[in-house]
């Protein structure tokens, strides 16, 4: 294998596929980066068996194959290049990397002892704005188990029914759903492992080309000269609209920024003393938050628009900020029913997004 | 106790005085921050025995008094705090914060079991150029021991003789010598903790009024309206003018940058490898830079001057790239012997700084 290609070519692909590589991962061949030389293009691929990323670059091919290399040690010696063509030869075990008057020599393992990434043909293909999947992404992702006792609930369902896109994540303390009208497509549900749905949110831009393609068990993504490849979590999703309360008793509307700033004060506490809930005491025209660890307690009253009878509820202050960190409106509407019941939060006017969080019970 | 003050004034003095806590502390009060009230002045005290950090502002005080709170907490919960005046009382071992709608109350220590700081009283007192001073600083303090086994090498010899100041660092691997004209001072001589130069360099600025006192023991840096005080390092320091030669078989002259860059190339390898040695093979025009390890190899050529025999020598290539990072020279000069005998690194044309550093045995 040789070719030539500029560097900030290749190190931007690099930096792309290089994410879907593991750490952790147990089979040593996996550290590393496979490249691919075939006619005027290079194939540059990243694996960590759940999760594939090929970024796809034109580069001037003297003779076609195919090598791989130590991941993160080919990146940051081709990021430490000067910017100019590079020079690549994989001979004799050997990954010859020349730029300028620099020279270096890396142990290169063939290509054939690494594994396949499952070809995914263009059938139950979809086209999605980069911008609304973003976003969407963004609204639900955070909420996602990290639990892998029950591994489908650290994925995110993705559902395409009547004209809607529906994203829907839950780790069983809180709920995150996200809609979207979009043009009408074929039926499909899928849950997406939340790791694949970070790194495509990585990669995505604003304006990006993006079309997705499912198979019974992958899902591609293919987003510009980038294709992501993830397997699917087996299993049945939770049916979460039993689980989400349509009636209530009572309605808070609350500036979001005061809001968010009270809740990082009175998260302040918590962390110190790792003691996760605070308390809100609701009346018509207050809401006073209250935390109460070893270290101190903290009180502070927001203004409100309050419907309903005086509630006091308690809550995990992180379940609440998370929340507080995707929603764009200005003003956040809060329903309620009892401080046993789950509160369902929402930017005021936006009903394509809800979140729905359950109270933990107060100490007195 | 209780004053009012600005947040901003607030937070500013607390991001200076905690820097002298350390979070491995044995002793929980030194955790804390000590805060006085008195006249129309705070005290604003960190302290870990060794170092200690007094920053003095105004306040609007109704009741004087002393204690002690949680730096690390009391310092995030000011900076979370919108901007405005902040009511603070000391009553019933309670620290009452209250700002806007917000209230916070944390547990305070009496501030009498607070360790005292010592008093320096401003004699052998001394003014710096502060610019000066930090310049100074920065080109030796990377050079000291962190072990501490031999505790002297901790720290960085301050020297005033013959109308100089000079700053030695040394580990028995490298050493760092800095020397700068000043007017005509009484003489005298310490070793200074690297931590406390560390601390007072993120706190000097360009235009900072500097002001010195020594004691036998300790020493005191006035800088505008906080006080840094110091222990000083006890017993002699190594007499490293016997150490660094004087006469060379030959002389090197590199552009500064580029030879950093390849220094930062060859070091890829080594880091990988853990192994830390790189071959300089030097002649007449070029300097070749090789790295050798198990993940690979590398080779640079570099065009050079050069005033001697050919030589190869072999070094550990962060202590080379650590003196590129501080001599601010557009080249550099090095002086060797032969390839067993320390190599002196200088800026081009600057007498005032020299880096001397021991080569390793290359491996063939």
């Amino acid at each position: 294998m040789h070719f030539k290609i500029n560097k900030t070519t290749l190190i931007d692909a690099l930096n792309i596929s290089t994410k879907a590589i593991s750490n952790k991962t147990t089979l040593p061949i996996l550290s590393g980066v496979l490249i691919e030389a075939q006619g005027n293009q290079l194939n540059i691929i990243g694996n960590d068996l759940n999760l594939g990323i090929e970024t796809v670059v034109e580069a001037n091919i003297f003779e076609e194959g195919a090598v791989v290399v130590d991941g993160s040690l080919f990146t940051t010696i081709i990021n430490k290049l000067p910017n100019a063509i590079v020079d690549i030869h994989y001979t004799d075990h050997m990954v010859n990397i020349v730029c300028d008057d620099i020279k270096f020599d890396l142990v290169g393992t063939p290509a054939d002892e690494y594994p396949e990434i499952p070809t995914i043909e263009k059938q139950n293909t979809y086209t999605f704005n980069s911008k609304l999947l973003k976003n969407m992404i963004k609204q639900t992702l955070f909420a996602v188990s990290t639990d892998e006792a029950r591994p489908i609930l650290t994925g995110v369902l993705f559902k395409i029914k009547n004209n809607n896109l529906t994203l829907v994540a839950l780790d069983g303390y809180r709920l995150a759903y996200k809609q979207a009208a979009i043009e009408k497509l074929i039926e499909n549900t899928a849950v997406i492992p939340g790791k694949t749905l970070n790194e495509l949110n990585k990669i995505l831009n604003d304006d990006s080309q993006l079309e997705i393609s499912f198979t019974d068990k992958h899902i591609l993504f293919n987003v510009d000269h980038v294709k992501i490849i993830s397997r699917l979590l087996e299993g049945d999703f939770i049916n979460y609209e039993q689980i989400i309360p349509s009636n209530f008793k009572s309605e808070m509307i609350i500036d979001t920024n005061e809001f968010r700033h009270a809740i990082e004060r009175a998260l302040l506490l918590s962390i110190k003393s790792n003691k996760s809930s605070i308390k809100f005491e609701i009346d018509k025209r207050h809401l006073t938050i209250k935390s109460n660890s070893e270290t101190g307690k903290m009180e502070e009253e927001l203004k409100i628009k309050y419907n309903g009878e005086g509630l006091k509820i308690g809550f995990n202050p992180t379940y609440i900020l998370d929340v507080l960190k995707v929603i764009d409106s200005e003003k956040i509407k809060i329903n309620f029913n009892n401080n046993m019941s789950p509160a369902i939060i929402k930017g005021l006017g936006d009903d394509q997004y809800k979140y729905m969080v359950l109270p933990v019970r107060l100490s007195e």
